[in-house]
Protein backbone atom coordinates (compact mmCIF):
# COMPACT_ATOMS: atom_id res chain seq x y z
CA UNK A 1 0.00 0.00 0.00
CA UNK A 2 1.99 2.90 -0.83
CA UNK A 3 -0.43 5.19 0.63
CA UNK A 4 0.19 3.56 4.05
CA UNK A 5 4.24 4.51 3.43
CA UNK A 6 3.39 7.94 1.94
CA UNK A 7 1.60 8.58 5.41
CA UNK A 8 2.36 11.21 7.33
CA UNK A 9 3.16 9.89 10.75
CA UNK A 10 -0.70 8.91 12.98
CA UNK A 11 -1.90 6.70 14.93
CA UNK A 12 -1.01 3.18 14.27
CA UNK A 13 -3.74 0.67 12.78
CA UNK A 14 -5.83 -0.76 15.59
CA UNK A 15 -5.21 -4.35 16.68
CA UNK A 16 -8.26 -6.44 15.42
CA UNK A 17 -9.83 -6.97 18.86
CA UNK A 18 -9.71 -2.78 19.64
CA UNK A 19 -11.98 -2.43 15.94
CA UNK A 20 -14.12 -5.22 17.29
CA UNK A 21 -14.69 -3.13 20.58
CA UNK A 22 -15.27 -0.07 18.59
CA UNK A 23 -17.52 -1.73 16.49
CA UNK A 24 -19.68 -2.84 19.05
CA UNK A 25 -19.82 0.93 20.91
CA UNK A 26 -20.61 2.30 17.67
CA UNK A 27 -23.61 -0.29 16.92
CA UNK A 28 -24.81 0.25 20.17
CA UNK A 29 -24.88 3.90 20.32
CA UNK A 30 -25.26 5.19 16.79
CA UNK A 31 -29.29 5.69 15.28
CA UNK A 32 -28.78 5.23 11.48
CA UNK A 33 -27.16 3.35 9.05
CA UNK A 34 -27.51 3.42 5.29
CA UNK A 35 -28.51 0.55 3.22
CA UNK A 36 -27.87 -0.49 -0.04
CA UNK A 37 -30.03 -2.83 -2.17
CA UNK A 38 -30.00 -3.88 -5.80
CA UNK A 39 -32.75 -4.18 -8.67
CA UNK A 40 -33.91 -3.80 -12.01
CA UNK A 41 -33.41 0.18 -11.53
CA UNK A 42 -30.00 -0.39 -10.33
CA UNK A 43 -28.46 0.41 -6.77
CA UNK A 44 -30.74 1.58 -4.11
CA UNK A 45 -29.45 3.29 -0.82
CA UNK A 46 -31.22 4.73 1.63
CA UNK A 47 -31.12 5.97 5.35
CA UNK A 48 -32.74 3.72 8.32
CA UNK A 49 -33.06 3.74 12.03
CA UNK A 50 -31.52 0.42 13.52
CA UNK A 51 -31.33 -1.41 16.07
CA UNK A 52 -28.35 -3.70 17.02
CA UNK A 53 -29.11 -6.95 18.35
CA UNK A 54 -25.96 -8.53 18.79
CA UNK A 55 -26.24 -10.63 15.87
CA UNK A 56 -27.85 -8.54 13.65
CA UNK A 57 -29.34 -5.03 12.22
CA UNK A 58 -32.95 -4.67 12.87
CA UNK A 59 -35.24 -2.22 11.00
CA UNK A 60 -38.25 -1.33 9.32
CA UNK A 61 -39.77 -0.04 6.59
CA UNK A 62 -42.77 0.20 4.33
CA UNK A 63 -43.64 -3.45 2.82
CA UNK A 64 -44.52 -0.84 -0.67
CA UNK A 65 -40.87 0.41 -0.46
CA UNK A 66 -37.95 -0.10 -3.72
CA UNK A 67 -35.83 -1.57 -0.83
CA UNK A 68 -38.22 -4.39 -0.13
CA UNK A 69 -38.72 -5.38 -3.11
CA UNK A 70 -34.87 -5.37 -4.18
CA UNK A 71 -34.81 -7.65 -0.83
CA UNK A 72 -37.35 -10.14 -2.33
CA UNK A 73 -35.20 -10.87 -5.62
CA UNK A 74 -31.82 -10.27 -3.57
CA UNK A 75 -31.52 -10.62 -0.49
CA UNK A 76 -28.07 -9.61 -0.01
CA UNK A 77 -27.14 -6.33 0.77
CA UNK A 78 -24.66 -3.50 2.50
CA UNK A 79 -24.91 -1.68 5.22
CA UNK A 80 -22.66 1.84 6.13
CA UNK A 81 -22.52 3.30 9.46
CA UNK A 82 -20.19 6.13 10.70
CA UNK A 83 -18.62 8.60 8.60
CA UNK A 84 -15.80 8.73 5.96
CA UNK A 85 -13.71 8.86 8.65
CA UNK A 86 -14.62 5.97 10.85
CA UNK A 87 -16.36 3.63 8.47
CA UNK A 88 -18.66 0.43 9.12
CA UNK A 89 -19.67 -1.81 6.27
CA UNK A 90 -21.90 -4.82 7.45
CA UNK A 91 -22.72 -7.41 4.64
CA UNK A 92 -25.24 -9.89 5.08
CA UNK A 93 -28.55 -11.53 3.81
CA UNK A 94 -31.74 -9.57 4.63
CA UNK A 95 -35.00 -11.00 5.83
CA UNK A 96 -38.19 -9.71 5.44
CA UNK A 97 -40.14 -10.70 8.73
CA UNK A 98 -43.52 -9.02 10.24
CA UNK A 99 -42.66 -6.48 12.01
CA UNK A 100 -45.16 -7.05 15.16
CA UNK A 101 -43.40 -10.49 15.97
CA UNK A 102 -40.30 -7.62 16.65
CA UNK A 103 -39.61 -7.46 20.78
CA UNK A 104 -41.13 -4.27 21.46
CA UNK A 105 -37.61 -3.09 23.05
CA UNK A 106 -36.60 -2.52 19.40
CA UNK A 107 -39.31 -0.19 18.82
CA UNK A 108 -36.84 2.29 21.25
CA UNK A 109 -34.87 3.05 18.51
CA UNK A 110 -37.40 2.28 15.47
CA UNK A 111 -40.34 5.07 14.36
CA UNK A 112 -42.30 3.32 12.46
CA UNK A 113 -44.54 0.62 14.36
CA UNK A 114 -46.91 -1.83 12.36
CA UNK A 115 -49.85 -0.19 14.54
CA UNK A 116 -49.36 3.22 13.65
CA UNK A 117 -48.52 2.57 10.38
CA UNK A 118 -49.82 -0.33 8.22
CA UNK A 119 -47.95 -2.10 6.10
CA UNK A 120 -44.62 -1.43 7.80
CA UNK A 121 -42.03 -4.90 7.59
CA UNK A 122 -39.09 -5.66 9.88
CA UNK A 123 -35.88 -6.07 7.81
CA UNK A 124 -33.39 -8.09 9.67
CA UNK A 125 -29.90 -8.12 8.47
CA UNK A 126 -27.70 -11.09 9.54
CA UNK A 127 -24.10 -9.82 9.91
CA UNK A 128 -22.29 -12.43 7.88
CA UNK A 129 -19.36 -10.15 7.28
CA UNK A 130 -18.31 -6.42 9.06
CA UNK A 131 -15.33 -4.53 8.03
CA UNK A 132 -14.00 -1.32 10.03
CA UNK A 133 -11.45 1.38 9.61
CA UNK A 134 -10.41 5.01 10.43
CA UNK A 135 -7.92 6.10 7.10
CA UNK A 136 -6.49 4.10 4.48
CA UNK A 137 -3.48 2.97 7.22
CA UNK A 138 -6.17 0.74 8.43
CA UNK A 139 -7.29 -0.58 5.35
CA UNK A 140 -5.00 -4.08 6.01
CA UNK A 141 -6.38 -6.20 8.78
CA UNK A 142 -10.34 -4.14 8.00
CA UNK A 143 -12.29 -7.43 8.12
CA UNK A 144 -13.09 -8.02 11.99
CA UNK A 145 -16.14 -10.31 11.57
CA UNK A 146 -16.02 -12.98 8.65
CA UNK A 147 -19.08 -15.36 8.38
CA UNK A 148 -20.66 -14.09 11.16
CA UNK A 149 -18.23 -15.07 13.99
CA UNK A 150 -15.78 -12.04 14.92
CA UNK A 151 -12.03 -12.13 14.18
CA UNK A 152 -9.75 -12.26 17.17
CA UNK B 1 -48.22 10.77 5.76
CA UNK B 2 -49.74 9.44 9.06
CA UNK B 3 -46.26 10.25 10.92
CA UNK B 4 -46.68 13.51 9.90
CA UNK B 5 -49.62 14.14 11.38
CA UNK B 6 -48.74 12.60 14.82
CA UNK B 7 -45.10 13.78 14.88
CA UNK B 8 -45.06 16.72 17.72
CA UNK B 9 -44.84 20.17 16.88
CA UNK B 10 -41.29 21.11 15.57
CA UNK B 11 -39.76 22.93 12.95
CA UNK B 12 -41.69 23.28 9.61
CA UNK B 13 -40.55 21.33 6.40
CA UNK B 14 -37.88 23.60 4.62
CA UNK B 15 -39.09 24.98 1.38
CA UNK B 16 -37.51 23.75 -2.55
CA UNK B 17 -35.26 27.43 -2.33
CA UNK B 18 -33.95 26.96 1.01
CA UNK B 19 -33.64 22.87 1.30
CA UNK B 20 -31.03 23.64 -2.60
CA UNK B 21 -29.45 26.54 -0.72
CA UNK B 22 -28.49 23.58 2.51
CA UNK B 23 -27.70 21.32 -0.62
CA UNK B 24 -25.31 23.39 -1.94
CA UNK B 25 -23.72 24.40 1.18
CA UNK B 26 -23.31 20.98 2.24
CA UNK B 27 -22.11 19.60 -1.29
CA UNK B 28 -19.47 22.67 -0.99
CA UNK B 29 -18.45 21.64 3.00
CA UNK B 30 -18.67 17.87 3.34
CA UNK B 31 -15.46 16.03 2.12
CA UNK B 32 -16.97 12.37 2.00
CA UNK B 33 -20.53 10.29 0.47
CA UNK B 34 -21.22 6.71 0.72
CA UNK B 35 -21.61 5.50 -3.41
CA UNK B 36 -24.01 2.54 -3.94
CA UNK B 37 -23.33 1.01 -6.72
CA UNK B 38 -24.61 -2.37 -8.67
CA UNK B 39 -22.76 -5.64 -10.33
CA UNK B 40 -23.20 -9.07 -10.56
CA UNK B 41 -22.43 -10.00 -6.74
CA UNK B 42 -25.07 -7.48 -5.47
CA UNK B 43 -24.97 -4.26 -3.85
CA UNK B 44 -21.63 -2.57 -3.13
CA UNK B 45 -21.34 0.80 -1.35
CA UNK B 46 -18.11 2.47 -0.16
CA UNK B 47 -17.34 5.81 1.48
CA UNK B 48 -14.57 8.24 -0.67
CA UNK B 49 -13.81 11.70 -0.75
CA UNK B 50 -15.43 14.34 -3.46
CA UNK B 51 -14.94 17.13 -5.14
CA UNK B 52 -18.59 19.07 -6.26
CA UNK B 53 -17.79 21.17 -8.98
CA UNK B 54 -21.59 22.64 -8.98
CA UNK B 55 -22.75 19.81 -11.67
CA UNK B 56 -21.03 17.01 -10.63
CA UNK B 57 -19.35 14.83 -7.98
CA UNK B 58 -15.58 14.29 -8.85
CA UNK B 59 -13.98 10.82 -7.22
CA UNK B 60 -10.60 9.12 -7.67
CA UNK B 61 -10.43 5.65 -6.96
CA UNK B 62 -8.72 2.24 -8.16
CA UNK B 63 -9.26 0.52 -11.78
CA UNK B 64 -9.28 -2.49 -10.21
CA UNK B 65 -11.72 -2.09 -8.31
CA UNK B 66 -15.18 -3.62 -7.54
CA UNK B 67 -16.56 -0.42 -8.05
CA UNK B 68 -15.41 0.71 -11.36
CA UNK B 69 -16.51 -3.13 -12.15
CA UNK B 70 -19.69 -2.58 -11.68
CA UNK B 71 -19.93 1.20 -13.36
CA UNK B 72 -19.03 -0.25 -16.62
CA UNK B 73 -21.85 -2.57 -16.52
CA UNK B 74 -24.05 -0.22 -14.77
CA UNK B 75 -23.53 3.24 -14.79
CA UNK B 76 -26.30 4.61 -12.78
CA UNK B 77 -25.15 5.35 -8.87
CA UNK B 78 -26.30 7.06 -5.76
CA UNK B 79 -24.13 8.99 -3.69
CA UNK B 80 -25.44 9.73 0.02
CA UNK B 81 -23.79 12.49 1.68
CA UNK B 82 -24.27 13.50 5.38
CA UNK B 83 -26.36 11.97 7.90
CA UNK B 84 -30.08 9.92 8.87
CA UNK B 85 -31.36 13.42 9.94
CA UNK B 86 -29.66 15.41 7.52
CA UNK B 87 -29.96 13.43 4.51
CA UNK B 88 -28.95 14.12 0.71
CA UNK B 89 -28.98 11.96 -1.91
CA UNK B 90 -27.50 12.38 -5.48
CA UNK B 91 -28.41 10.06 -8.45
CA UNK B 92 -26.85 9.91 -11.79
CA UNK B 93 -24.60 8.01 -14.74
CA UNK B 94 -20.95 7.88 -13.61
CA UNK B 95 -18.41 8.48 -16.23
CA UNK B 96 -14.97 6.39 -15.73
CA UNK B 97 -12.31 9.06 -16.81
CA UNK B 98 -8.27 9.62 -17.04
CA UNK B 99 -7.74 11.23 -13.40
CA UNK B 100 -4.56 13.21 -14.74
CA UNK B 101 -7.64 15.14 -16.80
CA UNK B 102 -9.00 16.35 -13.56
CA UNK B 103 -8.15 19.89 -12.84
CA UNK B 104 -5.28 20.00 -10.41
CA UNK B 105 -7.71 21.73 -7.86
CA UNK B 106 -9.95 18.59 -7.22
CA UNK B 107 -7.12 16.98 -5.42
CA UNK B 108 -7.01 19.42 -3.09
CA UNK B 109 -9.64 17.48 -1.49
CA UNK B 110 -9.27 14.27 -3.10
CA UNK B 111 -6.47 11.91 -1.60
CA UNK B 112 -5.34 9.29 -4.35
CA UNK B 113 -3.32 10.82 -6.84
CA UNK B 114 -2.77 9.04 -9.96
CA UNK B 115 1.08 10.51 -10.28
CA UNK B 116 0.94 8.45 -6.35
CA UNK B 117 -0.81 5.96 -7.29
CA UNK B 118 -0.98 3.79 -10.37
CA UNK B 119 -4.21 3.05 -11.72
CA UNK B 120 -5.73 5.44 -10.52
CA UNK B 121 -8.79 6.84 -12.16
CA UNK B 122 -11.60 9.64 -11.78
CA UNK B 123 -15.61 8.86 -11.37
CA UNK B 124 -17.69 11.83 -12.74
CA UNK B 125 -21.19 11.69 -11.16
CA UNK B 126 -23.42 13.92 -12.79
CA UNK B 127 -26.27 15.10 -10.72
CA UNK B 128 -29.28 14.05 -12.38
CA UNK B 129 -31.85 14.07 -9.64
CA UNK B 130 -30.74 14.99 -5.43
CA UNK B 131 -33.39 14.80 -2.83
CA UNK B 132 -32.83 16.36 0.63
CA UNK B 133 -34.71 15.97 3.55
CA UNK B 134 -33.95 16.43 7.89
CA UNK B 135 -36.83 13.85 9.12
CA UNK B 136 -40.18 12.56 8.21
CA UNK B 137 -41.98 15.73 8.14
CA UNK B 138 -39.86 16.83 5.04
CA UNK B 139 -40.11 13.38 2.70
CA UNK B 140 -43.18 15.37 1.00
CA UNK B 141 -41.14 17.74 -1.52
CA UNK B 142 -37.64 16.41 -0.68
CA UNK B 143 -36.88 16.57 -4.61
CA UNK B 144 -34.72 19.52 -5.00
CA UNK B 145 -33.35 18.88 -8.58
CA UNK B 146 -34.93 16.85 -11.44
CA UNK B 147 -32.73 15.99 -14.62
CA UNK B 148 -30.25 17.86 -13.75
CA UNK B 149 -32.12 21.22 -13.07
CA UNK B 150 -32.47 22.58 -9.98
CA UNK B 151 -36.71 22.92 -9.11
CA UNK B 152 -37.99 26.33 -7.95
Amino acid sequence: MTDVLRRPAGPPPRATGQRRDDVLRKLAHERHLWLATTGPDGPHLIPLSYFWDGESLLMTTREASRTVRNLREQPRARAAIGTGTDVVLVDGEVHVERAGDLDPIVFRRLPLHPDRVPGTVALRLAADTIQAWRGVHEIPGRVVRERGRWLS
